[in-house]
Formats: C-alpha cells, sequence, structure tokens
C-alpha cells in the first residue's frame, strides 16, 4: 500500500460551496486518490453521473452486471496498492456485487463501494426497489455508512476511503441517499492520513525466534503483503537459516514469483493431500494469515490441514507490519542473506505438445508467459499444476479469488488490466465459473484491455464430481446432470465474438501454443477455449 | 393457490428410519408437493444431490448462475401456483441470488429457498466461503431457518413449504449444513395444512361500500391475487355500478388478460404521467396493493402517485382473501353482472409494418400471439406501449418483475416454461437488463423450453438517459458512456448460439412477424434480436 498521495488536494481548492453533495463526493475521491470508478449505475445515481461528467479526472468502467464491477475493484486495487471506487444501484445491486466483494474481504483488498440509494425520505415509503442495503453491505465491510446531507458526503467519502486503506485493507460500504447526491452545500473533504500498519512487539518476534531456533519442525504461513518479494526474501531467510518450511494459504490475492524470484508453495485444497503435505510439523507460526482450514468439512475428517498436536502461533496478525516483522525475525534468528532462486535452463522449457493436460497447460505457460504477465487463476480442479509448475515462467504476479466465491477470474482480469495497461493479463478460466459473470467480456473488449483469456472448457462441474465421488454414492443421472454444463455444449469463442472479443478454440497443445503466443502480442483482449 | 396437496405423503410412508438428513428432507419435500428444484449446487450440497438421485420424483433443472435459479423459481410460482424448490451454494450462492428474491418478495411469490452452508461444526472456523448466510437470507424471507439436526430437517422442511405458501406467500429460507444433510437419522415429516387467507371484517367491506355510494371520485388498486379472472370481474362489477376506476400497480406478478377478458390499466411508470391519470381522485382503497408510490423520488416531487388530498383506505391487505374481499364488497355494493369485455374485430389486427415503434410491437403482438402465451415483460422505456397496445391479443398471463431488480425477464421465462410446458413463453426483454442473467439462454436450451425470447436491443440504457435528462445535466462523454452499451454492439444473435439457443435478428416489422410466427410454432426456444 502507497502512503502517499497527492497531497495538492484539487478538488478542495476549487470548492466554492457551489457544489452539490455528488460533485464534493466526487472531488473528494480525487483528492483522496482514487481516480477509477467501475460502475454500473441506476437512476438514484444519475446525479453522481452528471457530477462525473462536470468533474474531469475518474475514469469511468461500465460493467453490464454488478459482479464485473466489484470483481473488477478487487482486481485493480490488487495490482494498482490503492482503490478505486465502485458505483452500485441500490440494494439489490450491491447484491450483485456481494460474491465478489466477499472475495476483496478475504483478500483484504481496499475497496470503496459506492451504492446509490433511494432518498433519504423515499426510503421509508418502502418503493419497490427498496431493499436492506445496509444489512446487506454490513457482513462484507470494514466499514459501512449511510449518508445523510450534503455537506458531509464528502467527509463521509475521505473516511471511507481511510478505512479501506487501512491495514490490512478492506471494503468500505458508502451507501448514498440521491437526496445527498442533489442537494446544494456540498463541501470537499481532505484527506485522511494513512494509519500506519501497527509492528509486532518484541516479545512476539523473541517468541518466533525461540521456536525457530528449537528446531523442532515449524511451518511459517504467510499471507497478503508478506508475498510480495522483500518479505519473501526474509521469509526465506529465515527458513535457511532455521530449517523452517514456507507455505500459504491455499488462495492468496497476489503472489509475485517466477524465473530469478523466491518461490513458496500453497496449502493444497484437498485436505488428505494437506495433511500428508504438513505431516510431522509441530510449530504453525502465522503470519498474516488465518490459522489454516480445510474448505469444507467432511464425515469423519479432520477440518485442520496440520497435525492435530500442532501448536499454532501468532506472529503478525493481517493488520499488522508483515514485513518489518519477518525482517526483524530474520535478524532474530540470524539469518544470512537469503539463497538465490533457483534457477532451470530456460532452453529446457519449450512448450508442450499433444494432449491437453494441467501439466501441459503449465509447461506452455513456462515458455511463453509475457515477462511482468499478471496471471489469474480460476481453475481449481484442472489447475491442479498451474502454480506449481510455472515456477520458473518469467516474473508475474499471481491472483487467485480468495473467498471460494466463484466467477472472479474474470473480473479479476477486467480490473488487473485497468490498474496496469502496461502488462499483459492472463486469466486462466474454468469454464463453468467463468459463466457466472461473463459479461466482463464486453468490458475488455470495450476497454480494449491486454487480456488473454484461457477458458478451460471440460464442460462440467469437475470438482463436483470428484466432491460426489467422495460422498460414495454411485452417481446417477440427475446427479450427473446437475454437475455436467455440457447439452448443449458451451460455444464460448461465439459467447465471446457476441460480446466483441475474438477468440479461437484449441484441443492440442501445439494449437494452444500458437494461439497464446499470438494473442499475447496482440493489443486488446483475445479468448482462448482450450477444450479439455 | 390451490389449497389441496398429495395427501399420500409418499415419503412418510417410506420412511424406515435408514434416511439420512438429505434424504428426509428431499422425500418432504415431495410429500408436500415441492417436485421441482431449481439448482445451483455445490460442494456443500452433495449429499442433497445424491439424494435427488436416490429418490425419484423431484425435477431438477441447472442454472449456470444463482440469478438464474431465483428468478426461475419465481417465475414457476407464478404460473404453478405453487412452490419451487431452489438450492443454492452457501452465503455468496445466495447472494447472487438475491436480486431476484428481493423481486420474489416483491411479487409474494412462494419459493422454498434452500441454501446449504458448511457444516455446523464448520461454521466456526471461518473457512474462505463462509459468510453470513442467514442475515444476507432475511431481507428478502418471511422465514429463516438454519437446520441444526438431521432428525429435524423433514419437520423444517415442512414448516418452510408452510411458510411460503402462507398468504399472500413468500421466500421461506431453509439453510442446511452439510452434516445436517450427511448424517443418519432422517425423518420425514407429514405436510403442514395450508393456512386460509383471513377474510375481511365486515366494517371494512362496509367502510369501503360507503365511500363507493358517496359518489365521490374513486381508485380501487388491485393487486396479487384479485388479478385473476373472477376477482377481476367483481372489480368490474363494482366500477359499472359506482363508477369506480381500477387499476393496478406499474409492476405486478401475473395478470390474466386478453380477447374477450376484463382488462385493466397500470398506474404509469413516470410519476408526471401517473398524477396527470389521477388527478381528481378522492379516495383510494387498497386491495392487496401496497399504498402507491413513485420508484424514486425526484427534487421537488412528490413521491405519490395519486392527489395530495386523496383518502387512502384500506379494503385488504396482501395476505387476506382479496377474492372473497371483492366479491363480497360487489354484493354490498348492489353491483350486477360484470360488463363483457370490449371486442375488437380481429380481421383489423394484422402485424405491422415498415419501423420498429413501440406500438408496432404491440400490434404484432395482438396479431400474432399464440392462445394462452405466458409474456413476460422486462422493458421499461421502451416497452411502454406492450402493455396497453396487448389488450386484444389472445387470452394469455402477464408477468413482471415486481421489485425493480433487473435481470429477472430470462430466468421468469425459465421458470414458467418449466411450470406451464403447454403454453409458449414469450420474453419481451430489453438487452441492457437482459445481460444481468443471460445464462438463462444455456437453460433454455438444456431443458428444450417452449420461449420465444424478443431481445429489444437498443444498445443503451434508455431509461438512464431520460433519467440523466431529468437532471437537467446537457450530458457529455463521460455520462453518456456509462448509459450506452453499444461500443461494441451485444451481438445477441451469436451469444444465443453460443449458449445452444437458435435465433435471429430483426431491423424492421415485417421480418420481426416473420420470425415471431415462426419461432412461436416450433418446439424449443428461439432468440429474435429485434434492432430498436
Amino acid at each position: 500500500m502507497e502512503t502517499t498521495r497527492a497531497s495538492t488536494a484539487k478538488g478542495a481548492a476549487d470548492n466554492q460551496g457551489t457544489d452539490n453533495g455528488a460533485e464534493s463526493l466526487v472531488k473528494t475521491l480525487l483528492a483522496c486518490g482514487v481516480d477509477t470508478c467501475f460502475a454500473n449505475p441506476g437512476t438514484s445515481e444519475m446525479h453522481f453521473v452528471a457530477a462525473l461528467d462536470r468533474i474531469p479526472g475518474m475514469r469511468c468502467v461500465l460493467g453490464l452486471f454488478e459482479g464485473v464491477v466489484t470483481g473488477a475493484a478487487d482486481g485493480y486495487a490488487r495490482m494498482a496498492d490503492k482503490p478505486a471506487a465502485t458505483l452500485l444501484h441500490c440494494g439489490p445491486g450491491l447484491a450483485n456485487g456481494l460474491a465478489n466483494l466477499h472475495n476483496a474481504r478475504r483478500a483484504n483488498t481496499p475497496v470503496v463501494n459506492i451504492v446509490g440509494d433511494q432518498a433519504t425520505y423515499h426510503r421509508p415509503l418502502d418503493a419497490p426497489l427498496t431493499a436492506d442495503t445496509e444489512g446487506w453491505a454490513r457482513p462484507v465491510s470494514v466499514w459501512t455508512r449511510t449518508a445523510q446531507r450534503a455537506d458531509q458526503v464528502g467527509a463521509d467519502a475521505a473516511a471511507a476511503v481511510q478505512a479501506a486503506r487501512t491495514a490490512p485493507g478492506g471494503v468500505a460500504t458508502l451507501i448514498l441517499p440521491s437526496d445527498v447526491c442533489w442537494e446544494p452545500g456540498g463541501r470537499v473533504a481532505e484527506p485522511l492520513p494513512d494509519i500506519p500498519a501497527p509492528r509486532v512487539s518484541p516479545d512476539a518476534i523473541d517468541a518466533a525466534a525461540r521456536i525457530l531456533r528449537s528446531g523442532q519442525p515449524t511451518l511459517l504461513v504467510l499471507a497478503g503483503a508478506a508475498l510480495r518479494q522483500t518479505p519473501l526474501a526474509d521469509a526465506h531467510r529465515i527458513a535457511a537459516a532455521t530449517d523452517a518450511r514456507l507455505i500459504t494459504p491455499m488462495s492468496n490475492a497476489r503472489v509475485t514469483r517466477g524465473r530469478g524470484l523466491l518461490a513458496i508453495e500453497r496449502i493444497p485444497y484437498v485436505g488428505d493431500a494437506a495433511r500428508a503435505r504438513l505431516a510431522g510439523i509441530r510449530h504453525v507460526i502465522l503470519i498474516g494469515a488465518p490459522t489454516p482450514v480445510t474448505f469444507f468439512a467432511y464425515p469423519g475428517k479432520s477440518a485442520r490441514p496440520y497435525p492435530e498436536d500442532a501448536q499454532i502461533h501468532v506472529l503478525a496478525r493481517p493488520e499488522q507490519d508483515l514485513a518489518d516483522a519477518l525482517a526483524r525475525l530474520a535478524d532474530a534468528v540470524g539469518a544470512a542473506t537469503a539463497p538465490p532462486a533457483p534457477t532451470v535452463a530456460q532452453a529446457a522449457v519449450t512448450p508442450a505438445k499433444g494432449a491437453v493436460t494441467s501439466e501441459a497447460v503449465a509447461q506452455t505457460l513456462t515458455a511463453l508467459l509475457p515477462e511482468h504477465a499478471v496471471v489469474i487463476e480460476e481453475s481449481i480442479s484442472f489447475g491442479r499444476a498451474f502454480y506449481p509448475g510455472t515456477v520458473h515462467a518469467a516474473p508475474h504476479d499471481w491472483l487467485q479469488l480468495t473467498g471460494g466465491a466463484i466467477g472472479e477470474g474474470l473480473p479479476l482480469a477486467v480490473g488487473a488490466a485497468v490498474a496496469v495497461p502496461d502488462r499483459r493479463v492472463i486469466a486462466l478460466q474454468a469454464d463453468g465459473s467463468g459463466m457466472y459473470t461473463v459479461q466482463s467480456l464486453w468490458t475488455m473488449a470495450r476497454e480494449r484491455l491486454d487480456v488473454t483469456v484461457v477458458v478451460l472448457a471440460n464442460r462440467k462441474y469437475a470438482i463436483l464430481l470428484g466432491e460426489l465421488a467422495g460422498v460414495g454414492a454411485n452417481p446417477g443421472k440427475t446427479a450427473l446432470d446437475m454437475l455436467d454444463i455440457g447439452n448443449p455444449d458451451l460455444d464460448w469463442v461465439s459467447i465471446a465474438a457476441g460480446m466483441g472479443v475474438e477468440g479461437a478454440r484449441a484441443a492440442d497443445m501445439e494449437t494452444f501454443a500458437d494461439l497464446f503466443a499470438t494473442a499475447n502480442r496482440r493489443k486488446g483482449p483475445f479468448l482462448i477455449e482450450l477444450v479439455i
């Protein structure tokens, strides 16, 4: 998270008391460094839209569905390290965006979530679109406020930005009644200061160092801001000095990695595999990570992926300064410089040929990934080899949906591409989850975003077929029909064309490699339907 | 709402105490007459899915997004007069379905809304997908319960069905932790009795009759169950005897109408038009309708579509017996038989030619609408002439989204087509709102539903352009870009083809008439993109 913002509060200087509420809000957002708005507006937001027209500086990106908007705001902030605004329409518009706000919450992503709503005096009349906007927002938000007056909405916006940016970051929801927008007397607010992330106590460093020096098998679980290269290098110093193992949760907001960079593995998704991987661990030290837990419970299985007798220790909570904690811990254990990243002969990595497998896709990604790409992964079953298999790809950032609410891959790609327009975005997207927010393709076309979408088309909810088998049932037609998304097969090339995105189909690795290399050299989006 | 159900509780008879929770739940639903399940399941629902496999009798319809599922459940119950079940996955899956549950709430539609969730003992561990499922459900639900034990979940299901069916009907949400499904000891519950809608008091009838006999201009506002032909005929008897005027809210769950049937107009959407239409009214009598209110507030405008000095009276609340109230009121005012429906020379109505206008589409619908069609209207700007202009079309039911949460037209069509497979469903669908739940097309193809989708493609959020003009702004590029959904134009024929639905484009009324007539004779779905 950057710690300074435009100190010339341009909007504030312009404020002559002639702004309406909406205008003071837009100027305050700009003064606070929020210059991108992902939007799906409605009637109650027209004064806000009109204000965006009159005040230059806000990039507005339209989504045809709110799940696109909120997922894009998540992806944007992960790459821009500052929040975007959303613009949603009333309770139901917010509801359509909740699933990806849930993901953003789990990613600790800063989002200034603006929800236009009924006028303050209209809400009690219970018009058809009136809903419990605040009640729906609160579970995904670190901060929720309904603006009440035009002369305060600027200050509300500044508070929302501060709340969103306060470590570890979160969704700040500002509900905006239409009369608060249209009433005169808006006052532009100055940005509020960033609140520094608290440092962990010396005692916490000492306690962790003691454990590490004990020689007992110890696991460091890193998440959030600990997954950038500097703190990760400190973690590797610690590991080299103490034989501790490093790992991340199974889903992460952003991991910087690739050839020449230090790598970190993830806790496997499947509980049995995770328990096998973590067998023998005696101590688990959390650095910005929650206590590891399996996604779901299963009859007779532990909900924990680590041994029952392992002890859990918290070095740093998510809202603390994780990089500082790792640097100090490295010093405390007397760690030397980090080991060099493992190398691989680049010539040995060539695009895969033949049948489409998870490993083959990873190999081709390793060979052909553009430098500094942003990779979005939403492919939990077929994609199992993607992350481990791309450790030697060109340096990149790897983004996942973090809350398990499927349908965020394509929106994340939209937001990331807006945030870092000089980097190629690669969306590795399962077909079932891709359909949730398929409208993202249209925004990619409209904004000419440099996104290569790879749809992994297995034409089923593959993850669920495995789960159904786990139930012990011998599945019959009813069950299979509910997990099969063929009949009819989705034609992704046709769907994409209908939204203005060119695409092509591949059913073998040679065709895929050709299409992937070509797509990445284009300007604008391209979709590859990879039949698997 | 039918008042009897299968009294042979088939499931109950079969219950030998060997069911798990999921099996007892499915058997109870069947015993309660719930035999259709719109589903988008996830891991936590696999035991439910397995139970559906083992127990015959439940038709399962898969949606590729939860908004399709919940909107389809709404459309189904409106036409079947009994609830379907949904099957959603955890809090975020529910969230994706909330907007159309909001519409269902406003329609008073019975829905048995089943949300699978984390195991009871897993929820406190806050795994990534864990969310505030109950908190999100409550604002749209008349009844919310989280099942706690396998031996009680059957009784929970019976209570949910009863709650959903109790007049005027509503969403009953049953949250289903996975361990409640897989644990043994499930007990199938007997259906609970229907609770009759209470009759209005004699005093209420007398009061309304006195107002009607006063000779002062009086408006009867009818909604819900009052919009079927028998109560509507009683309302027309009253109107004929007393000069009262009849009207419905601007959006209704279901109106039975058409050639040879009695008609009823709607309160106009635009406040000024509504106030002009209702000028001079002194008394407003509500029969199952809320006090009329404009959709939104506007600066300096009244939020009420009726004169400020009009008095509001409640003859019957939505949960009371509306048909009984109208019949008794008709008798109380000494009304004779209802007047005959107005007639029109059928030969005079031929399909329109030339340019595409709202009136021309209404004319073609009047000429070509199949007998007993179900018409879904989600086209608030271009569609202004559709309802008034089709009063002489063949008899049909007219369904609208009732809560203003756009994106329900195509899901309603799915549900209606499943409910009444012998009737053609015509979805009059604006393009902007159609994109919200475009995944509905795939379910139409998969289930070979007899739906003709007419996409009214104006390539903009036309309603919002009008609203923006109302703000008084001279819109600039930023604002116009946020209301323009061209650039790129959506190619609906290509999108539909990608989901297995054949389609064609029309840009004049002759082509539209040809396509519309042909489409309605087909088996299965067809999409017409009508460029307007």
